[in-house]
This record gives C-alpha cells, sequence and structure tokens, in this order.
C-alpha cells in the first residue's frame, strides 16, 4: 500500500539530495538527509507510544524544527497533527485539546507553564517537551527520537483525502471551530503556489510568522520543501535578527504578514541591510498598507499576495507582485486549481462589479470542522465554503474583498473575531450590550476596541473588564481601549451600526 | 460545478497573461488569450455536433496547433481525446477507429488519403479537415471553429477519475490496447516533473516528437502550458530546421527521443549553432547512445532522462541530468508522487541488487485499456501495474533497466538480457542498428543471434564483432550467430519488431 499523504516527503527528497539544508534554526543545520533520520525515528517512536491513524498530536511552540518533525512523523502514521497558538490562555488551550481529543502533546519548554494549565484536566496523557530540564512525568524530546528505529517507517496506505492537520479558528459565536485539512488540501495548495507563484529548487525561505498558523506551516514551509529549498526558522520575531539573517543567509523569501514587514522596515538596520538576494515576499492576513509597500518599492521590491483562510489551506487567490500595481486594493485572481465565485443573499453568482459573499470550492478547501456537524453543514454547501466575507470581481476577474461579514479583526496577523471577546466582555451582568470593533493603530495595523453600554444604575470600571479577559483569553483579544456609551447607533432592525462606531473611533 | 479537468488550462492561464505565446508554429504566434478563444469556440462547435461527455473524438495528424486545440476542447465537454500515429497503415487505424468508437475525427489534410482509409468502414460520421480543399463530406476545421462562440463553454463537471486521452500502445504481440489516461494521470505526471526536473514560466519548449506519442504531449507541452511557457511545434523532423529554430527562438528544452538528437548532432550546422539558450533535454523511449551523450556534453548539455510508458503518462522514474554521470546506465529515481518496485515471479519486492519485474503504482498510472478488461486485469494487479520489464534498484534507489520481459534470452538456463549485449554490440561505430533475439537451439534451448545493421559505405565482418564480445561478455550472452541486414522491420513508433525477426531466423 502507498502512503500517498505528505508524511514521506523529506523521507522522498533526502533519495534525491541528502546532503542539502532542509532546515536552519540558528546555528543548527539539519540536512535533507538528517531530517528525514530524525523523522523516521520518531515516527516508529510515537508509534511505540501508540500513536496510530485517526490519532490527534497536539504541538504547543512557536518555530522550531521540531514543530516539522512531530508534523512528518505524525503523517506518517497517518494520525492528525494538531499545532496550537502559543498566545492563547489556558482554557482556550484546554478546550482545543478537549475538542480534538488529543493523547499526545508535544511542547516546548518556555511553555511549560500553559501545556499544563490547558492540559491537565483534559484526556492528554503523554507529555513530550522540547528542551528544558525534563521531570518525571514528562518524556524529553530529544531521548524519545533517539529511542525509536530509523528506516521502521510502517508503509500505511494512507489516502490524500485522510485528514492531515486540525486548526482551530474562532467563529462568529461561541467555541473555535477545527479545521480538518487534509493531505490532499494541502498538497493541492502546494500546487496552487507552484503554478502561480512558483518556488524554486534554491528557494531559501525565512518565516518571520508562527507555523501554527496556516499559511507559514503550508506556503512557507511545505513549498519549499517539496521544492528541495531551505527553510530558516526564528523562535520569535526580531527585526534585527531577522535582517541579519537575510544577509547572512541569502534568504530568497520571506513569509509574514504586514505588521512584520512594517517593523523590518522601521528598523534602524533596514538601510544598511542587503537585501539583494530577496526574489519574493508573501503577505497573510490583511493587506500590506500603501506606505509599507512604497518603502519596499524603494528597494526594489514587491509583495506577493492574496485572499484566503485557514480552511482553504489557506489561499484562495494569488496577487503575484509584478500585478500589484496594476490592481491596487484587490486581492488578485483566483488561484489555478481552485474556484472562487461572488453570490447573493440566494447563493447565485453574481456578475463582475456586484458586491456579494464569498464562496471558495476545490481540493485546498475542507469538508469538515472537527465534530461540528452544524457548523460543517452551515460554512461548506453543495461543496462550496460560505466565507461570510464580502467582495466583488472586476471585469478581469480580479477580487475585491470589501467587507468581513463576521466583523473579523486582524491585529499584527492574528485574526479576532468580536463575536468571541464579545461573549466573554457579556458575563458582566452589568454590561447592557457590547461592540468589538477594529481601530486602526500603526504598529499592528488594527487593534480592538471595546465599546460597552452598562445596564441602568451599574457601574464597572474599565479595568476590572480588562481583567476579567486577560484571565480568558489571547493577550492580543483584549481591547486595548474601553469606551463607554450611554446607547449604539443600531439599525432599523435593532443592529448595532459597527461601521458607525468604527469611524467615530477611528482616530480615537 | 467545477470542472477539474484540464479543459479550462489554457483559459485560466490567459486569465494571468492572455498576450504571451503559447504556441509557436511556424510564422505563426498564438498567444494564451487567442489559443483560450480558439478553444471555447471549438468547444462551444463541437458540443453544437453533438460531441458530449464521455465520447470519443480521434486526430490524425502530426505536430501542429489544432491538435492541442482539438485535446483541450475535447477535455472541457468531458469527452475523449484519441491521438493516432500517422506512420500507421489504413488497417490499423481501423482498428483504433472501431475499438474507440470514436464518431469524430480530426485530420490534417495531408493525410487525408489514410483518414479516408482507415474510417471509412468504422462509425465515425463526422470528418473535420485541418488545412487543404474542402470537399463535401468533409468539414474545414477553421469554419468549424468560426462556427462556435466564445464563452460558450459548458460548466460541466468533469473530475480528475474522468477518462481524458486513450493511446494505443504498439504492442509487440497481438492487437493495440488504448490506454486510458484520465485528467488526473496526466495532472500528477505534471507535478513530478515540476518537483523532479521544475519547469519555469519562461520555458520555451521545441517539440521534437510527434504528440500522439504521450511524452511529447504531456512531459513536453502540457507541463509547460501549465507553467505559462512556450510551446513552439515543428510539424515534421528537420534537423537543419531544428537547429535553426533553437537559435531563432531561444528555445530552452528540447523534447525528443535518442535518434532525433543523434540526427541533430549529426548535422552540418551542429558546431556552428549557438545552443546557449539550451538548458533541457529531455529524452523518451530507449536510453542515450553513451556516444550521443558525449557529443552534447562537449556542448555542456546533459540529458534529463527518465523510465516510463504510455501507461505510466510516462514518468516512473526521474534522472535529472546533473545525475546522469554519476549513475552511468540507470533510469533514476522513482518519482515524487509514484512508486516503483522490483519484484519476484510471486510478486514479492525484491531487495536492492536483484533482477525482478517492475511494477508501479500511483496517480499517474492507468487503470484500465479501453474496453479490454482482461488485458486490464493481466496487466494491472491490486493497483499495480506490471510493466513487463526487467531490472533492478541499486543501494541508491537508483533504477537500472536490464531488459524487457518479452525480450530475455535463457540459454543453458543462463538469462540473456538482450540490451546489455546489444549496448557492446553498438560500441562499433560502423554500426547504426543492432537486435539481439533468441533461436531455437537444441543443446542450449536458445542461443542469442545478432541481426546487426551497418552505417553506409561501412564495412563489418562478423568475427570481429565475436572478439570484441568475447573479451568483455560472459561466453553465454555471445551471439552464435550475427546476421547483416539493410534495415529493420519496425513498428510505426520505430521500435524494431523482435518478433518478426525471431520468426525469421527461427530455424536458420
Amino acid at each position: 500500500m502507498q502512503n500517498n499523504g505528505i508524511g514521506p516527503w523529506i523521507a522522498r527528497k533526502a533519495v534525491r539530495h541528502a546532503d542539502r539544508d532542509a532546515i536552519v534554526h540558528g546555528d543548527r543545520r539539519i540536512t535533507y538527509g538528517e531530517l528525514s533520520e530524525r523523522i523516521e525515528r520518531l515516527t516508529d517512536a510515537l508509534a511505540a507510544r501508540g500513536v496510530s491513524a485517526g490519532q490527534r498530536v497536539a504541538y504547543l511552540g512557536n518555530n522550531h524544527p521540531s514543530l516539522l518533525e512531530v508534523f512528518f512523523a505524525t503523517a506518517n502514521l497517518g494520525a492528525i497533527f494538531v499545532p496550537l497558538n502559543t498566545r492563547l490562555a489556558g482554557p482556550e488551550i484546554e478546550f482545543m485539546l478537549e475538542n480534538s481529543a488529543a493523547k499526545t502533546l508535544v511542547f516546548q519548554s518556555d511553555l511549560r507553564d500553559l501545556a499544563r494549565a490547558g492540559s491537565w484536566a483534559t484526556g492528554v496523557s503523554r507529555l513530550i517537551m522540547v528542551g528544558g530540564e525534563a521531570e518525571h512525568e514528562l518524556e524529553d524530546y530529544e531521548q524519545v527520537i533517539a529511542s525509536g528505529t530509523a528506516g521502521a517507517v510502517p508503509d500505511l496506505a494512507v489516502d490524500l483525502d485522510d485528514p492531515a492537520l486540525i486548526l482551530y479558528t474562532s467563529g462568529t459565536t461561541g467555541h473555535p471551530k477545527g479545521a480538518v485539512l487534509t493531505h490532499g488540501n494541502l498538497t493541492w495548495n502546494t500546487f496552487n503556489v507552484f503554478v502561480d507563484y512558483g518556488v524554486s529548487p534554491g528557494e531559501r525561505v525565512l518565516l518571520i510568522s508562527p507555523m501554527f498558523h496556516v499559511a507559514s506551516l503550508t506556503n512557507g514551509a511545505l513549498t519549499v520543501l517539496l521544492q528541495g529549498g531551505t527553510v530558516v526558522l526564528h523562535k520569535k520575531f526580531d527585526p534585527g535578527h531577522v535582517l541579519a539573517t537575510i544577509e547572512r543567509e541569502g534568504i530568497t523569501m520571506l513569509a509574514g504578514v504586514p505588521t512584520t514587514y512594517q517593523m523590518l522596515q522601521e528598523h534602524e538596520a533596514w538601510q544598511t541591510t542587503d537585501l539583494s538576494s530577496l526574489q519574493r515576499l508573501t503577505c497573510g492576513g490583511s493587506a500590506v498598507p500603501e506606505r509599507t509597500m512604497e518603502a519596499y518599492a524603494e528597494r526594489g521590491l514587491g509583495f506577493s499576495m492574496g485572499y484566503g483562510m485557514t480552511e482553504t489551506s489557506p489561499s484562495a487567490t494569488a496577487l503575484p507582485a509584478h500585478m500589484a500595481q496594476h490592481k491596487i486594493g484587490s486581492s488578485g485572481i483566483k488561484h489555478f486549481f481552485t474556484d472562487v465565485k461572488v453570490v447573493d443573499t440566494e447563493g447565485r453568482a453574481l456578475p463582475p462589479g456586484e458586491i456579494g459573499e464569498i464562496w471558495i470550492s476545490g481540493p485546498n478547501v475542507i469538508r469538515e470542522y472537527w465534530r461540528r456537524p452544524e457548523a460543517t453543514s452551515e460554512a461548506i454547501v453543495d461543496g462550496w465554503l460560505r466565507s461570510g466575507d464580502l467582495g466583488y470581481f472586476d471585469d478581469d476577474g480580479y477580487l475585491f474583498v470589501t467587507d468581513r461579514l463576521k466583523d473579523m479583526i486582524i491585529s499584527g496577523g492574528e485574526n479576532i473575531y468580536s463575536a468571541e471577546v464579545e461573549a466573554v466582555i457579556m458575563e458582566f451582568s452589568q454590561i447592557a450590550g457590547t461592540a468589538l470593533i477594529g481601530v486602526p493603530d500603526e504598529k499592528w495595523g488594527e487593534v480592538p476596541l471595546a465599546v460597552v453600554q452598562l445596564r441602568d444604575d451599574e457601574r464597572l470600571d474599565a479595568d476590572t473588564i480588562v481583567d476579567h479577559l486577560a484571565g480568558r483569553l489571547a493577550r492580543y483579544k483584549v481591547p486595548k481601549r474601553i469606551v463607554f456609551v450611554d446607547e449604539f447607533p443600531r439599525t432599523a432592525s435593532g443592529k448595532i451600526r459597527k461601521a458607525d462606531l468604527r469611524k467615530q473611533y477611528a482616530g480615537a
């Protein structure tokens, strides 16, 4: 039986060029041959610990070779990788471990407290720690690898339709949903990138966005590894370190978000850094601000942009750098193997120029949320993913995204779903209503601001609200400012006019 | 419903760069925009003539833009393209039209007689002629295109598992079999080429092999069109014309077979032609003779080789040029998305170094021969295609093809692999070609007999050849007899008909 999934990718590349660098992490260089052997050992070690097809293996950590090793080893076994956002709070981690029913959690030692807090009340029965001082109920990651045998990878039949990855996205209401990305979703997303952007065997990508986000893991790491290039990892984003690395490593491609690009360009070493090796800057999340684009253009650099989301692995549309100046504000054309349409409220395709909801289908689009059948049937209709975003196509087939149906705020590359935060704010019985909006911020693009209306005769101060949120939500989700109002501007049907609030507080 | 097949490929590229050249044919240049419009019109015109999903549309002609246009238009409709070898005789064409039950035949005007002779007794009810003077029962190809409407391509659900192409393989015994290549087979073969060789958006390929053979159509044309490069077509192979075109068009890639490469190198303009644009030579069919490889190496050119067959779309293994000198005689490693194994007579995988039959599986491998269930179940076992060829893997995973199963000679219990002996015979520069066959022998069962064709005006006697072989090969491998011929009996695709030779010399 042939393993058609992504598990064997590194082993196959190692047959071709065992001595080429696959990963660079600080002073450590891992060749394809070494990486392949480590993945083989880890696969064997995880199998010996009972990990089998369909099981979930969670990972909590920032960019580090072990994240990719666990991903490929898990895939070799037909098991499902669940990377967790390190910025989340304990209760959020706990929800994801419980929902995914992961039995194994691999985490980085500096996140030991979060890993313990998030996992102790769940079904996680095996903790593996990367780095740090081992403790009695933990296994040391390197010892786990050493316990496995190279070349002992079982010959499992893994199909393109089998799940490879669960990535949690926050929805408009209630709990985050686990988007189930299959081996096929990830593979076809790679082909979309190959056809629409091109990735060369000599590519050297520096990931300046964490791999627990889909774009960094798939468009950043997977595409480059499949072509036999080199992935350079920094554990934390540090603009000076990034600039120095571009020069030292001859980086050809950066994968980041607008905020990180802006911070690079504002760094004191920006002007003196040799950027001539750079050929491609990919940018996920929101659009790159014009100011940032201009600063990069002065250095001869353009951005490959696009539109997408976790559920589309993530690329739905592509705007290669050479088209960006001709189609300012556009998110590009639909990716080669992906279909995108703009529909009216009845689901009928709209002609160019007319605004409607953006629907996406294709082999890179998920077919389900993990154990959330109602959420799945709500989001996916006849194979089309309802994005919840609004936009239109121009006559040349270029998509323009005009608004987010769900009122999503993007802050420093992180998505904040206002409904999720609003729900926590509403836990105060003193509060009659609230609206979370994004307001422009020089550093983060947007930051959340909460507008709050108290019940008559009730009192509550901003600090109390912030303290409450801080214990329950990731820090980036906590409003940077809280404003109290007597009444909300409302539509005829009673909905809060968020657009009006955004205008009102934009300059605040 | 989304068309996931290859039909919409050109239209999708036209959205990206309508003005780039897709095809160059003599003085004619067809941009992606024009090609897309012609394919759309043809799709509409064929639909109006009753062509629908699953129907077969045959094409008889040499390399010409219309071949690709009919291919993509047919694919748009979910119909099946059946390109026919122009070197075949009327009865052979007739068999293929009858077996495929094609209703429509598109042919080039210079093949009018063959098209008529081959089709008159079949179910072909519609003849469309490319070029030439139209006649009453024929439709003119350009008029057919003009009759169709652009933009009227129906939104059909075409699946990757749907058949796109039937290619008849010139079996050495019995009737040809129609290998059914699906949209997915063709697409995954393209990905194999992308990952293992790389194709750039600026690629300019000159096809010096006819597109009714799989390699020229898929590895040559499809991979380059999917990347947005340019396909240059010559109707007939003419070495002087090819050399002039390389220089004039800045050709980056040639797609041919050993004989064509040899003829280029023997042409008077070889030394004076600027070959500096060439980056990649792909070679299908048999191995490139060492003499030819050396002549190209002197000009700094290497060959991308591999092993495969029509049934594998065709690439099963890959030997990129930079590896060819390290693994002389090898056909390379298995392609990235394809599995290859060497098995014993019970179908059990053999370790490196041991010779057995080569079996192939993967998304580029056919699942059936057209309407030949017994041939299918004989050739395809549990998803593995039994190639009928013999070979072994070395310790590094490189495949060495030693012989065709049916060409193996067994003499006194010893296996003789004709390819091995033939290669040694070919070391004589006076020899143009050779075929080693087994002839019955009372004592040994079979003994090897070499049929040899000398180059014009060359002389060489049998004893000299035998003396040469005796020093290099085990005694049982040395032909017991050498026969000189003026010409070999050959199949339409140029293969020597060993079965005919065996018959002829069986009693000699």
